[in-house]
């Protein structure tokens, strides 16, 4: 059986396409409450707000003495009436014509309007001289003069980074709510793959693609449902789909889905609706987009560069906004080689980026796998450019 | 007992002085193997070579026609001798004057020497022609194309990304060595804290130095040893410690360090000739320096704001640096905002960057700890620098 070549349509086409197919999915992924502390890296399911005032209560910005500025206009050197540690307690209450010392974080007292720092005093046995003048209310921290109760401390979608973390446990909260990290099942597919750490014989290859896919989805912050290899047939790889589905919100695969005569991808999800599309890209032509139970399958060419390069253009901008993580973008750079494109086919080549100049790495052949770990970067060459002369402005992305 | 203010010493100044005791230690951690798909984001502790050479063997480019191509001289129809699959099996050999159908990947047979591709071909029968000139060589991957075996594949220091993973596994390697994370043990202190989820009373509040360290530690990529919090006295502090040297490259503590008349951190550590200095940056001045059991001690102050600050200023660079993380790279923007600050101090302001204007958040209070929340940079405003007017550039560091 000779397969028919599919109609080509454009990246950006496919790029949509996986979109509406997969981004509802991972989006109907459950919450889930977890420890504040556990929270780093994860996405707000809801507004985080806060139950209480931040500061709790008035409290003291400085080490120093806590004064009624009132009493200052009679005199710079007031009797110290005791001290307040920054523990539990009440307000004590501050006697007329007297401080008292006062540290950071401690509960300033009643009828105190300022904190005089350490500093800008002198103690002579119980008596404070104060060296400078004081405004009324300096270093004094107001209840709520950080945050009112009640307001949104976090917004819902937020990628928590430790800023956020800390808001929330000032505010007293143990727990938060956050999405579930995506999960995603990977199959590898090829007759010819074996292990890495196995005794390949002649004919057989190391599954890059496995690893290096886990290793992908990982740096999107999604989780991993299963991994599973099928180096066989068409039941074998009926048996993996099944798996796959169980607890997962996305199935990719590599391999199987060209146009030879053992493609065991395209063989078992074409006749269950799968669209095989040739898209116009180097590397990664061939891309098939399916569902199988409900569950997304984004499946890609098995060159591992044709791999990487699929996932990075389809996948990782719809991980990376699922995971609350910045989008990827390009940036312009100059070449420093020559570059010839096939006209009508948008090529991402490998390549070096030291600074402003980016160097090719290896050129087009979608096997050099072990060349592609010394690229930083993909270099975007669009549809239409067909020649591409050093010193020209080209697009890198990075890796 | 009034404590004695240090002398002041530069920002630059203590960040070299956390430098030189901090790194050798978190340098020091051990190495170890670990599986090859666990790898992602693990820095390599020795140079990875491939054993083999990359591809494995010659294999054809393309699903198509396994040809000899000075059989092309004398005719363009060619009898298909067999089928090639990517499947285990040593080489074949060609027929003189004959092709093999050959599937991508796939074992190239002896005595053929290009490879064309399916789609430049017809097929009638057993007999296929071929529309298109071939060059020798075309569409075969040799040996060793990619890498040959020896070769380093990653450099010792790389931190290990897809690509490096890719590279890695299809040289059939199935552990690498790696650097241990460095494990930082936390102990944040104060008679006022309580566990965020804990109902305080008058004059406590929720530790968020706790969870926000915790989190800052995990986006450099080290691991929590133990997270401790001590709420109480000297012995108590003393017990933290002990707990915490145990299996840690590194320390931070929080609180207990400034001017006031209970400072645990201080009193136990200072004794032991851990260094106090005050450090001429907003916020965040006070800062200790000690060593307990080997064990370097970085204090910072206890305002949340603080804390967050000095770990960004002090510990992010080291901690970032031993992950094979990208340093963090200020970027000059504009002002929105007329900014004051004083002289002979470095302030680090909370800002809102948007596009290329930062706005000012929250003022210098140390205590906006939900005001912070919502900065997505630090403004950095240099010790000599005193106004700022808006427009005017600055520089900004990522949170």
């Amino acid at each position: 059986m000779q397969k028919h070549a599919h109609a080509t349509t454009t990246v950006e086409s496919h790029a949509a396409a996986v979109a509406h197919l997969v981004t509802p999915a991972i989006e109907a992924r459950l919450s889930r409450s977890i420890s504040v502390t556990a929270a780093a890296g994860r996405v707000a399911a809801a507004d985080i707000r806060s139950p209480v005032d931040l500061p709790l209560f008035r409290n003291s910005q400085m080490d120093g003495y806590a004064v009624r500025v009132a009493d200052l206009a009679v005199t710079s050197s007031l009797p110290v009436a005791g001290v307040i540690p920054a523990r539990p307690g009440a307000a004590v209450t501050l006697p007329v014509g007297m401080c008292m010392r006062i540290m950071t974080g401690a509960v300033v007292p009643t009828g105190a309007d300022a904190v005089v720092p350490v500093e800008e005093t002198s103690l002579d046995g119980a008596m404070v001289t104060i060296h400078s003048a004081v405004a009324s209310g300096a270093f004094v921290r107001t209840a709520g003069s950080d945050v009112h109760a009640g307001a949104v401390l976090v917004r819902s979608g937020t990628r928590l980074a430790a800023r956020h973390i800390a808001a929330i446990a000032a505010a007293g909260i143990a727990e938060v709510v956050v999405r579930d990290r995506v999960r995603v099942s990977v199959i590898t597919t090829g007759a010819e793959l074996v292990s890495p750490g196995a005794n390949a014989l002649p004919g057989q290859v190391f599954d890059a693609n496995q690893s290096a896919l886990v290793a992908a989805i990982g740096e999107c912050d999604a989780e991993i449902s299963v991994a599973l290899r099928v180096v066989d047939d068409h039941d074998a790889f009926v048996a993996a789909l099944a798996e796959a589905t169980v607890d997962a919100q996305l199935i990719v695969t590599s391999g199987g889905i060209s146009q030879g005569d053992f493609e065991v991808v395209r063989d078992v999800l074409e006749p269950l609706g799968a669209r095989v599309g040739h898209v116009a890209m180097q590397p990664g032509g061939p891309q098939l987009l399916g569902e199988v139970r409900g569950v997304p399958v984004v499946s890609f060419p098995g060159n591992p560069v044709s791999t990487q390069v699929s996932f990075a253009v389809f996948l990782r901008p719809l991980l990376r906004a699922a995971a609350g993580l910045p989008p990827m973008q390009p940036t312009p750079v100059r070449s420093k080689d020559k570059i010839s494109s096939v006209a009508g086919k948008r090529q991402f080549l490998r390549g070096m980026l030291d600074g402003e100049t980016v160097e090719i790495i290896g050129g087009a052949s979608s096997h050099l796998v072990a060349t592609m770990a010394r690229a930083n970067v993909l270099v975007d060459i669009p549809a239409e450019i067909t020649h591409v002369e050093p010193g020209d402005t080209v697009s890198v992305w990075p890796l």
